[in-house]
């Protein structure tokens, strides 16, 4: 179990419900684990839940229903929450829990139930509209998107403080990694001492595979670490991070291997400046597209337009990758409101990649404040030869 | 990118088109990254890929062309491959390149393109559906379930030699972990340790999050790894896996500290017992379900019946968990055809768990020979005392 408090879960509900409401809905399947999480402090693989205006309806299996006994009566118990164990078929149970569902008072036999069809499946969704048929039930499933992501791109007291927390922890990482660093090394071996060190520093596990890049592999940006040995001249693109209490940090850092060649520190310095026009650019109320085309603009400035291939970041939270995206505008599918607001976290992570050359990438993890822009994670941004 | 021959590529695209074939589809649209890396080698994030009777169409971005390109001529080359560098929308790409897609010779406008209803979402289908409207197409999108899947199941001699070599490597790891394994330790020092062992061994990564469960905590069968210290007395169950190559492999053991109670050694004993009952079920054409009753029906008879709420085995491959699922007969979806086939490789790991006493779980990886079984880790199962 994670451990959000009571009442931010309580919280959270409420949120939840205020919408489901202004949707004219009567309740809402929770299928994704990440809002799972969000919503009941869940860490498992496997669950549904499903939130009524008074009630969350958790679905779980044999595997956890002991953890979620012993957290009744703990500060992070999910409260109004009935277990129902499943033995057999989650959709089964799921079925028939919908079927029996009431709907309120003075309402008609129908109920209208969101579920997530961004995490849905076709044949998931198929098989459940079948078997609410089977059972007679009148109620429709209604698509819906992004109801708990939404909640969640705006992060609540708790979730900023650990994701403080595991952002001071990470620089710490990163601080040791960029000591330990040395020629000779394979890309592999480094990988596995940084991995090492997210483990003693208190992350469950990585947040995603770690990234060691080395010379030209450093014009991958997500290349794997490999047998290639740090060798003299090589830049050494570095990008990890850890999940704390369940919450994502990442970071990346571009070393040099021995003194850095004239065109190596021209690059790194564009880098840096697109990373820190982008950090400057960032406030309440500014269009994620500004931000990343602070970035971009500095690039394109310095002749790196072309080499910039990837947004300049991606929101932090339960998901490494979550809203939200710090990227160029996309006519044929961003429609939506683009400005960021206080309480979100993303990273800031311009890059340049020369093939058969290399890349530099720089990384931080930013909270947008009421005043502008707090960077959570803290290493240096110098150019550090090793 | 992944190892799997040309030649092994080229015979999966073969079985794919023969599927294809008789389902009287012009294409089909794999979106699952674990079907795309069998069809291709890809071990990217993101991709989709479009076969067709002759070539295999692979959207991907910026991040993977490099190593796309770099396979080209290799012997691990995709063959056939069209790439499409995707530049903004994956999606969008995707209906463009299906609209553009003409049907063969002979028939009429309209292709039967697949899908996979169980991976892609109620959203995106939605969205593929209006977008090829907006081209004006009229190819129908048809639903289908498992094409890939199925043909994984049943292992090529590539995938063999790869989960052979895995299954060593795990069992070397575990022959390490049991001797390093002391009482005073941390559950989670157990678990870095193990991590770092599996890296040490060439897996690029844990292929779950692995789980030391002393004492109490080994009562639930998917603990997280927390600061309990290892306990004379204790019961702990050692559960951890790597990514080796692509392919995930499985081992569990448990080990006592200290000197193993009666009643330890009975409740270890009947899991043993239930271990090896089920290995010696396995052979072509056994039920699956047959051969989870004969771990059942052991544990059972030594009155353990109802300390054992999860399935015997599940499939390993590019998941650590896909088909075959060695399990009860699930009455309301179990439909299927329940006999194994040479070829197939799985774990058999029953457990016994005790609320607020602790547990036990042993768990091998097998694979379905002509000849019966061939059980590919390779450790004792004696009870350890450390």
């Amino acid at each position: 179990m994670s451990h959000a408090p009571t009442a931010a879960l309580d919280h959270r509900h409420r949120t939840i419900r205020d919408d489901l409401s202004a949707r004219s809905l009567d309740a809402l399947v929770v299928t994704a684990l990440p809002n799972i999480l969000y919503l009941t402090n869940f860490t498992g693989s496997t669950a549904i839940a499903v939130v009524t205006p008074a009630r969350i309806h958790f679905l779980t299996d044999f595997r956890y229903v002991t953890a979620i006994a012993d957290s009744k009566g703990t500060a992070h118990e999910c409260p109004n929450l009935d277990l129902v164990t499943v033995e057999g078929s989650y959709d089964a149970s799921l079925a028939a829990l919908l079927a029996a569902l009431s709907p309120p008072q003075g309402s008609g036999p129908a109920m209208r139930i969101g579920f997530e069809a961004a995490h849905l499946t076709v044949s998931r969704h198929a098989w459940l509209v079948d078997a609410l048929a089977r059972h007679g039930s009148p109620h429709a499933l209604v698509a819906t998107e992004g109801v708990v992501e939404h909640a969640r791109v705006r992060k609540d007291d708790y979730e900023i403080a650990t994701l403080r927390e595991a952002a001071r922890r990470l620089s710490g990482v990163a601080e040791q990694v960029i000591a330990d660093v040395r020629a000779g090394q394979t890309e592999r071996e480094v990988a596995i001492a940084i991995e090492q060190r997210l483990r003693q520093a208190g992350f469950a596990k990585p947040a995603f595979d770690t990234i060691v890049a080395a010379g030209p592999n450093a014009a991958l940006p997500h290349a794997r670490p490999g047998e290639r040995r740090l060798t003299e001249g090589d830049l050494v693109v570095l990008d990890f991070g850890g999940v704390y209490d369940s919450y994502c940090v990442d970071l990346t850092r571009t070393v040099s291997v021995g003194r850095a060649s004239t065109r190596a520190r021209d690059v790194y310095a564009a880098v840096l400046e697109a990373h820190d026009q982008a950090i400057a650019a960032v406030a309440p109320g500014r269009s994620r597209f500004d931000i990343d085309g602070a970035a971009r603009q500095t690039l394109a400035g310095r002749g790196l337009g072309e080499a910039f291939g990837h947004g300049t970041g991606h929101g932090l939270g339960i998901e490494v990758h979550e809203d939200p995206r710090i990227s160029r505008r996309r006519p044929d599918v961003d429609t939506d409101d683009a400005a960021v607001a206080s309480r979100m976290v993303f990273t800031i992570e311009p890059g340049a990649y020369l093939p058969g050359w290399g890349g530099v990438r720089i990384e931080d993890d930013v909270l947008v404040t009421d005043a502008g822009v707090d960077v959570l994670t803290n290493v240096t941004t110098d150019l550090i030869e090793v």
